[in-house]
């Protein structure tokens, strides 16, 4: 018999129509012969409603209480689906994530998994229940107080639960039908992908695709737990997320996965650093030190007549107070010009194991981007990976231009030939 | 240094503005020198709203899933109160029944506590903690399930912790001043009652008053808590429940402590039932079975001619269809003539400790009841206590008109004066 982890987000289970559509699925995964643990987030923007409330009593709420604030979310979803699946005739318990074993540290709001002990759930299993398991919490290791793992989190639960069950698989029900080419609001003619692999997934994640949490995806990687990606609307066959693709499994053998675009980041440029060892350094570690982190850095060549530099660096929107702040501290010690803050920015990024191997990926990339009249501020990469910097305003004329280019238009079934022109 | 147990009612922490209204109340109380644990309910509407849920994915809601989903409601008061309470500068942790150490036993939606080990709850207390507590809930023994009290569970949750940590007092924090003489929606003139006896309390729990319930005062008095009934709107002192009357308890020494009346209870006779030994048991052993609570009992006595008497009984109406339904089932044994069902009664009960020296309460109470022109349709009394069911029309006047007989409404000071008439 097959163990199958199931995970249902928030949209999936918004209204009390929505959990029991949720519950017909999860028995006929049972019916089907597997053992089936469904994570579950809270009910739609409960969580979201949870936090004005606690904001309403406390301008910064306190973290412990805050995660047990939080965590009512899912004993409520949690509790309604394994009702809800019992009024179908199956027998169903349900586990908060301290029930389950899901052992974390202690840092509230976003903590980590540290260990899994999942007797109780293994117990309920063998007497032929369905096992529901609230998504995003845990219970800390030394103070044993209610913990949550931040945003996204359920996932991870899922992905930590089937590796400790050493599930078969991981099937993530969410409101798209999986992983796409692209963001299918932006590109009409993005595809779905049937297989993509833990390094390519790791890397859309990293760069703006919201399907999956890169901390997820890492999980997955890490105990090789294959990922379902699918819809709970539709039921349809979604992403397959792993190492290498199963028996029936689509693959394209496509050389670029898909492209991902990110407009939550903002660009600080901090201009006319004297271009001497320890200067970078020191810039970074005051970034570093207010906890902040950043995405993509740039230095540019210094020129030769002033001896000075600028260093740009990438970063989410919200922290970039933060930022600012902490750079101002250390000017005199740097003895840096001026800092320029942009938030007016998008980053495009092309990602593809394939571009390993194919030279002319690369330049392919810049001269859609050209063609497209939008202008590349930044430029980084990877071995699988190409991110570039633009306006804000150029994104979605960018990302389409560069779907079409590389044939990932889903009414064209053209393999892209690269020509040798060198990366 | 005092230790105080305090309990809100969900009405005292409905929004935002209560919790912060509470969190005062609570933080005054520590500043004062005291200990304090409070425990709370969910916020206003909470709990129904859950149940509400519950009925829309499934008919008959399992009772461990429905308890999982209740105690949500606590999960997000507590937290929300102990962020109030942070806010004002004190330090504040929030424990769920299983944390505090309610240890329950497995009869889910309405279990008992057999065990409290607060051996959290009082480590965080000497750590200078104010520790806030969810009411109503607790973990089972056995299964290591959540359970729930039933309604009214965070008052008992209240006294039991009150109990195992030796508290001074159980403040009940309320809607209401405290426990009046009558109910003052009914009786204009009831009167707060600065002090009464835990027994006097039962009475009046047991007889439709509804500002403490039956099962938490029986608490108290095993333990001997005083309980410390008051608003947590006004501030004020209210009505004091204990074994003695403490220092400055302003106590009347009436000799009648109130005028209770119940409208939730239907009246079930039994007609032409052969009046022959063994009758009377069969009928309500068919009733006990079907797990129904009965009130009062009366049977007349039986006419000579036909050697056939009829029995009555008062239930809550909610029970009403189940208990005619196992009567139903027994009319061929018993061989009774005919089953009358009416829900349009009223109970009225008048309580106090001084009825059991003062010869004259009931004939007074008649009296009053005749000359307000209400019929009486049956009586039963226990030692401090007389109860007639009358018509549910009669009720309101026949609460003011005996309210008002024995000297109880606020405008009189006068002390009643009883005949020697004989009880």
């Amino acid at each position: 018999m097959s163990l199958v982890v199931q995970k249902y987000g928030g949209s999936s289970v918004a209204d009390a129509e929505g959990i029991k559509r949720v519950a017909k699925r999860i028995v006929e995964a049972k019916r089907n012969g597997h053992q089936v643990v469904a994570v579950v987030s809270a009910m739609g923007d409960t969580t979201d409603e949870l936090i004005d409330l606690a904001e309403q009593v406390s301008p910064i709420p306190a973290g412990r209480e805050l995660d047990m604030l939080l965590t009512a979310g899912e004993r409520i979803s949690m509790a309604l689906l394994a009702m809800a699946i019992k009024n179908l005739g199956h027998e169903a318990q349900s586990f908060t994530g301290s029930q389950a074993g899901v052992i974390t540290d202690s840092v509230h709001n976003k903590a980590r998994i540290i260990d899994v002990t999942p007797g109780r759930l293994r117990a309920s299993l063998e007497e032929g229940n369905i096992a529901i398991v609230a998504g995003f919490q845990g219970v800390s290791q030394d103070s044993k107080d209610i913990t949550t793992l931040g945003r996204g989190g359920s996932d991870t639960t899922a992905v930590a639960l089937a590796a400790a069950l050493d599930a078969d698989v991981c099937e993530i029900y969410t409101d798209v039908d999986g992983v796409f080419t692209a963001d299918p609001r932006v590109v009409k003619k993005a595809k779905k992908i049937d297989w993509i692999s833990f390094e390519d997934m790791l890397e859309l994640a990293a760069s703006g695709s919201k399907v999956l949490l890169h901390r997820c995806v890492e999980y997955a990687r890490r105990y090789n737990i294959p990922i379902h990606v699918r819809s709970s609307f539709s039921g349809l066959p979604g992403t397959w997320v792993s190492n290498e693709p199963q028996g029936d499994q689509q693959v394209e053998h496509a050389i670029i996965s898909g492209v991902a675009h990110d407009v939550s980041e903002a660009k600080v440029t901090v201009v006319g650093v004297p271009d001497k060892p320890g200067e970078a350094a020191h810039i970074f570690r005051a970034v570093a030190e207010a906890e902040i982190n950043i995405d993509m850095i740039v230095q540019n060549v210094s020129a030769a007549s002033t001896g000075l530099t600028d260093i740009s660096f990438t970063l989410p929107k919200a922290e970039g107070k933060k930022a600012t702040a902490a750079l101002e501290k250390i000017k005199a010690t740097v003895g840096y010009e001026s800092l320029r803050y942009d938030d007016q920015i998008a980053k495009i990024s092309l990602v593809g194991a394939g571009m390993k191997t194919n030279p002319g990926v690369t330049a392919q990339f810049f001269e859609a981007l050209s063609d497209a009249g939008v202008n590349i501020e930044l430029i980084s990469t990877s071995e699988i990976r190409i991110s570039v910097v633009t306006r804000a305003d150029d994104v979605n004329e960018a990302v389409r231009a560069v779907h079409t280019s590389f044939g990932l238009d889903s009414d064209s079934d053209e393999a892209v030939v690269y020509g040798g022109t060198g990366r």
